[in-house]
C-alpha cells in the first residue's frame, strides 16, 4: 500500500480535508470554514481518526492568504493580515503540527492547486506555468523555472490593475483598491461577488447570452495578457466557480488572441490557445490533491 | 590574471562592446546600431583585436527582442520578429559563433543587466528581483527562483496593459497595442518616444515640475504593482534613459506605496521602499557587465 498524506483546502468559505496518495485514492471530507478554533479543531479530528488505521505520513496546507511563507519568520504558517472575520494571525501550521506531530508543508491554495495540476493534470512536465481560481476571490500562483512561485511574499495576482471597460461604471470591490488614490483591481472587477454586485444578481443565474460573460471575458484576458508579458508561462489554468460558466472559456481564448494581436510569437499562442489556457484537469480536486503534494514534499524534506 | 570574457549589449539604437572580467576591469567600445552586416562585423572586429593578446574565454550576448531563446529550436539565437528594419530573423550568434569560435551565451538586454547587478549591483544575494528599463522601449527580467526568468518565450514587460490615467489623452504609440480591440501597452504610454510624441518635447527637454513627470510616475507605478502582485519580488531595479531624470525615482517610490495602499504586508514595501525600489549600482554599464556574467555561464556549460 502507498503511504498516506494528508492534505487540507483552507479556503475562506470551505475547508476541505483528505487523507490518500494521489487523486484515485482520497477519502475527503468537506465543512464550513467558521472561527479558527472551531474550524481547526474539526480539520485536527479528521486526521485523527484516519490516523489510527492508516498513519498520516505528512500534511501539506494550501490556505487562502495573505499567508507567512518565510521560514526564518517568528509568524511562519500564520495567515497573516487577511480581512476575514477571526482569521488575522491565525498560526495554522502551529495548530496542525501541535495536534498531529507530522511534517507539515504550507503554501498558498493557489499554489497547492498549480502542484497538482503539475503531479496530475494539465501541466504535467511544465517548468513555468499559472494556475488562476476565479470565484469568491481571485487569485494565482504557479510554477517559474520548475519550483512554485515565491517571493517577497507570495503572488496576490487577484491584485494587479486593470483598465476599466469603457461602458463598465462599476468600480469594482476589493476594499484595498478602489480609492481615488489606488486603481480598480482584477478581483475588485472580476470575483464572483463583484458580478453578484455590479448586476444584481448571481452568476449563476445570469443566462448564457447576458453580457456580463462578455465582460468577464474581457477583465479576465486583460490580466492574462500581463501574465503573459510578465512571466512568459508555458500555460495558463483557469479553475474556480466563476469559470463553470462553460462559455466563459471560449470567450478568454478568443478576447486573449485578440488583444496581444500576434505580438508574442509562440505558437502556443498564434496557432493552439485551446490548448494554452485550459481549465483544471482534476477540477474542483486540484486544491486538495495538491496538499497531498506538498505534504509530500514536507515528508522528503523532513528525511 | 582573470580570465577573459566578452559581452555584447545588442540594443536597438546602439551596440556596446566589452572583454574582461569583472566592472572594473573592462574595456569597451560603443557604436551605432546599423544593419546586421555591418553592425555584427563591426563586434567581431572588436573582439578579434583584443583576442590575440589577451584570449577571451567566452561570449555573452544580451539582445534587444523578441528572440529566440529555446536551445532545441532551429532559430536558436535569433532575433526574431522585430519590427527594427532589416534586423528581423538575425542570426546574432551564428554569426559570433562562426566569426570567433568559442561559446557564446545568449539572453534579453534586461535578463543580462539582471544578471549583472545580481553579480555586482544592486541585487546581491537576492533569488526574486526584477530589472526594468525605460527608455527607448520598456522591457523587464529578472531572476526567479534564483534563476533568469524564461518560459514560454521570455517576458515582454513593457506590453502588459495599463489603463490610461483619466486626464492622459495619448492612446500611446505601440503599433501592436493600440488598436480599437486591443489595449493600451505599458512601453507604449510611457517609452521615452512616447513622452516626445504626447508633450511635443523630448523627455530631457522637460522641466523639473513638468505633469509629464508626474504621469509618467503614474504609469511606472501601475505596472511595478502589477509586476509586485504577480511575481511578488524581493526588489526592483529601473534603468533606461527616461530614468535620468533624477526626481523620477522619488515620484514612482512614493506613487507605488498610495497605490498597493498597504495590501501587501511587507516591512520591504511598508517601511523602506527607497530600498526596494531602486536604481542600478552599475548604471548604463549594467547590460554590458551582465553580458560579460553570461559569457561566464557559458564558460562552465560548455566545460
Amino acid at each position: 500500500m502507498d503511504q498516506c498524506y494528508g492534505g487540507i483546502e483552507a479556503g475562506g468559505t470551505k475547508f476541505v480535508c483528505a487523507v490518500g496518495s494521489h487523486p484515485d485514492d482520497l477519502h475527503k471530507e468537506s465543512f464550513d470554514t467558521t472561527d479558527p478554533q472551531q474550524t481547526l479543531t474539526r480539520a485536527v479530528g479528521f486526521f485523527k481518526a484516519r490516523n489510527s488505521h492508516r498513519p498520516i505520513t505528512a500534511i501539506g496546507i494550501g490556505s487562502f492568504g495573505p499567508i507567512d511563507l518565510h521560514w526564518d519568520s517568528p509568524t511562519y504558517g500564520f495567515i497573516t493580515s487577511t480581512p476575514k472575520k477571526g482569521w488575522a494571525n491565525t498560526d495554522i501550521v502551529g495548530r496542525i503540527k501541535a495536534s498531529l506531530d507530522v511534517p507539515v508543508a504550507f503554501d498558498t491554495d493557489v499554489n497547492a492547486a498549480a502542484l497538482g495540476e503539475h503531479r496530475w493534470g494539465a501541466a504535467k512536465e511544465l517548468t513555468n506555468f499559472i494556475y488562476l481560481t476565479i470565484g469568491t476571490g481571485v487569485g494565482g500562483g504557479g510554477l517559474v523555472n520548475g519550483k512554485l512561485l515565491h517571493g517577497l511574499v507570495h503572488p496576490e495576482m487577484g491584485h494587479i490593475c486593470l483598465p476599466r471597460h469603457v461602458e463598465d461604471t462599476y468600480r469594482g470591490n476589493c476594499p484595498f483598491h478602489n480609492t481615488e488614490t489606488s486603481y480598480s483591481c482584477f478581483e475588485g472587477l472580476a470575483s464572483g461577488p463583484a458580478m453578484t454586485e455590479r448586476w444584481g444578481q448571481t452568476p449563476q443565474s445570469l443566462g448564457d447570452d447576458h453580457k456580463a460573460w462578455y465582460l468577464e471575458a474581457y477583465y479576465v484576458s486583460m490580466a492574462i495578457v500581463s501574465y503573459v508579458c510578465t512571466l512568459s508561462p508555458q500555460r495558463i489554468i483557469i479553475g474556480g466557480g466563476v469559470m463553470k460558466h462553460e462559455k466563459l472559456i471560449g470567450l478568454i481564448r478568443h478576447k486573449v488572441k485578440e488583444m496581444l494581436n500576434d505580438y508574442v510569437q509562440a505558437a502556443a499562442l498564434l496557432e493552439s490557445i485551446e490548448d494554452y489556457i485550459v481549465l483544471p484537469k482534476l477540477g474542483h480536486n486540484a486544491g486538495v490533491v495538491g496538499a497531498i503534494e506538498l505534504a509530500k514534499l514536507a515528508a522528503v524534506d523532513s528525511r
